[in-house]
């Protein structure tokens, strides 16, 4: 008989106990949470009218906007799923996004990115309905909302298991997959990270991260919408409005990048405006004195481990004292195992794969049986694909990813361990560790190194080196010098190294394909 | 595929994530999270070797230990279900209670209520076995856990939606009822509580509130052990004793009553302990300057209105800006509605019972499916049976249970509002409203009134007085004089004084054993 809240449920409730904060703002517009909830109503009433159902699916073809949030509380009322779409991504990938989601509505953009969307919709093979989101005329999003009814939406059964938000990752073997993200995934997330933030009822979280990633949802769109506060939208980022919004609407978080930060720092030297409630968290040190000190979990001890198919980071420094693994432990409603080549769980302080299972574990990817069976494990464990390690302090070590493990004959290389022990050489400035195929022994470790200036440490010392300090089986048989290590995303660009260095044959890309017993 | 994370799982990754802390203490005993993890597993295969399984039911019939905790804890790893009955109980109570709930195993204490419990096992008819808890003999309880494998108990699923805890309730019509509490709903209220109350792996909370009531689990036992602190046992509560151990192991909450707190103040004052960690929370008025400031939300905004079937306490005066309704605003995973005697949602400001749904509401009474019939609505609602009203600010003021409610002809009477009305007299010094059968009307209203001494209020006066302030219907139409209003815990003694005065006829307590439509 127990009837577990869903997002729709939370939305109601916050329009009974929240009812003069302000659930979205969005420029000139502002919704207190009644009149939001209203206007869920009057979404979830027209996407019914077009046969949106449960498990129905609707796609964002669009940039930040409080109508992304609607629709997904409206879907959440429905029982359907809602997709944000990268909408960086080229016309024949969002094609790609189109056919395999398979959605009943998309709702799409037509402000900078209309082009692309319209040589996308040209492509795909859909019978969606499509619907203008920035568009004033009568077929527009906000006309076609404003003449239907708001009558609450009466609907059968809807499950906090069912799925509400799918996030397509590029982590999968060989395409783009859809995460199926539920109703209790996020509220968990939600109710966790909410702690970690400090979020409550007062928190203003200006939603400047992309949409199609779950760090913007974690930090911290839903631990604000949980809580009953203010999500304010913009369409993308660009730093002195994003400087202007954050004085205008006393902003309390808001998810930036570095460069970012640091423009609007040095705009705010000039314009003096007022963001003292801004809190700095994880990038507290970029803000440096440009913000009070930021007494919370997630400045304190910021950082951790996860991924968008366990809801964003479900191990976070965070809790319990700070330790030896760098990714911290695993927050309240995560478990955590670490597992070698055939799932067995290994002992502490040694290497494996990193397994997780809890409420925050997703229900595999939309439309892909094969992998979703290779993913899991009996038990509900979700194989991570990601390398890591026990600390007996109780931490977890994240190491890098398993499809980058390197296999020697049958032993195992995990390339930051190599990584680590070479930048320790005092004439190393930086090295990536990649594997190359070998005959004899399926791959050989190859480092490839950037020299301190002035230095010229040669690469049989570098393997002495290495030897001395780690097991000789990791050492790099190959050593590469080059002037740069190519990056991406500021991660070294693994891939690129391959091409350019031969890399190939890990043993990681093919098991995660697999299915297990 | 998603595994939910039961108490057991939880209890498994303390032992991972926090090593070296003290998941409990009893006296001289200490078991870090390991060390209790791996009893649990001996305790879990002591059961299992006596046939306990998934659904099957433990009797806990002793007072406060952490044995307790270790037999919940292996009852959640092979799905079973325990119940810390009341040991203030007499013999026949005790009896009915291990008739209802058909133990398999009961575990017993001899200290103290030894001669009661023995009693007990010859009234009633029972095929449990008999562990005593408190024997050093080679059948007692330490001895058979000592002889048992501490092997990790491989068991078939046990789901977050299976009973673990039971608490008997005095509440429900003509009998006690075993309120069903779910690993979810434990769960749920612990992860919420913890936010309220600050705790956090560096918490050590005392165990000296009854463990047979939920407001020792809330408050804060299971946040306690959600986030990975110490839990500390005392059989009993001796104000001394509680002292020392305060000090001994550096507490920081405990659940201790107002007498209780000011004997420790007292003691104190000679004894000169060190007991600065410790939290007042809602009490802080109470321990007034003899503890440091308690900055948590409990404390600053202590209250709420809940009962067992909601597990504690979900409707909280932590969440939000303080308003008008005493009980404060629903948490995160809780729905509230107001409705009528038909069930139908009432607007607000109007008064009527108060229902619940959402992740804390129990799953019934234990074999009482026409009273859970009844008390269930469509859509999971819990019929409360207890008055109150939402305000305009989004809170909920409670207002009494409904099990009281008068009714006069049509009109609906709560005695709180008449109470409220007859103190503000000034020759008022306590009030407390009754109903008396009426042959025409149902119910009359009758005052039973304490005067402020030296002065002569009569019976006109006081029914003028509140025929101006209330809406006349609400006015007694009988008042009584008294010397004294009895009380039972502190609060108003209805019952004596319907047996007194002659009040009954309430149709509050037919409404709710009625199944709704």
């Amino acid at each position: 008989m127990i009837h577990q809240l869903t997002l729709s449920d939370v939305c109601r409730e916050n329009a009974r106990r929240y009812p003069t904060t302000d659930a979205v703002v969005d420029g000139e517009l502002r919704y207190p949470w009644p009149e939001f909830d209203s206007r869920v109503d009057r979404v979830a009433n027209l996407l019914a009218a077009q046969g949106v159902k449960r498990g129905d699916r609707i796609l964002w073809l669009a940039q930040s906007s409080h109508r992304f949030l609607e629709l997904m509380i409206a879907a959440a009322r429905l029982g359907a799923m809602i997709c944000p779409a990268n909408w960086r991504q080229s016309a024949y990938e969002m094609a790609f996004v189109i056919e395999d989601f398979d959605p009943a509505v998309i709702v799409w953009q037509h402000e900078e990115i209309g082009a692309t969307v319209i040589k996308a919709r040209e492509i795909a093979d859909s019978h969606a309905l499509w619907i203008q989101h920035d568009s004033k005329e009568a077929d527009g999003y906000d006309a076609l909302v404003d003449a239907t009814s708001a009558e609450p939406v009466v609907v059968g059964e809807v499950s906090a298991d069912d799925a509400l938000l799918v996030i397509y990752t590029a982590a999968i073997v060989d395409r783009p997959g859809g995460s199926l993200l539920t109703h209790r995934n996020l509220l968990t997330m939600a109710a966790t990270n909410s702690r970690v933030t400090g979020s409550d009822h007062t928190s203003v979280f200006l939603n400047s991260g992309p949409l199609f990633h779950i760090g913007n949802f974690q930090f911290e769109a839903l631990p604000v919408f949980l809580m009953g506060g203010t999500n304010v939208f913009v369409r993308r980022v660009e730093a002195a409005n994003v400087l202007q919004i954050l004085a205008d609407e006393r902003v309390t978080s808001a998810f930036l990048m570095p460069p970012t930060i640091m423009a609007i720092r040095e705009l705010n030297k000039s314009a003096g405006l007022d963001i003292s409630r801004l809190r700095g968290g994880a990038h507290a040190p970029v803000w440096g004195d440009a913000l009070p000190t930021d007494p919370t979990l997630w400045s304190q001890q910021p950082g951790g481990f996860g991924q968008t198919e366990v809801t964003g980071m479900p191990i976070l420094r965070a809790f319990g004292e700070p330790g030896i693994g760098n990714a911290g432990r695993p927050s309240p409603f995560t478990q955590v195992k670490i597992v070698d080549a055939d799932c067995h769980e290994v002992a502490d302080g040694e290497v494996g794969e990193i397994v997780i299972r809890g409420d925050t574990v997703h229900l595999g990817y939309w439309n892909r049986p094969d992998t979703n069976a290779a993913r899991f494990l009996e038990g509900g464990w979700w194989r991570t694909t990601d390398a890591g390690r026990r600390e007996k302090d109780g931490t977890i070590s994240f190491l890098g990813t398993l499809t980058r493990m390197v296999k020697s004959a049958a032993e195992n290389i995990y390339p930051p361990e190599v990584e680590n022990c070479l930048t320790g050489h005092p004439a190393v400035r930086a090295a990536a560790i990649i594997g190359v195929p070998d005959p004899a022994f399926a791959q050989s470790v190859k480092a490839i190194v950037v020299r301190e200036p002035g230095t010229s440490v040669s690469e049989g010392e570098l393997r002495d080196y290495c030897r001395e300090r780690i097991a000789s089986y990791k050492k790099p048989k190959f050593v590469e010098f080059v002037d740069e290590i190519p990056t991406v995303d500021g991660r070294t660009d693994y891939d690129a190294l391959d091409a350019t260095f031969g890399g190939g044959g890990y043993p990681g890309r093919v098991d995660i394909s697999t299915p297990v017993g």
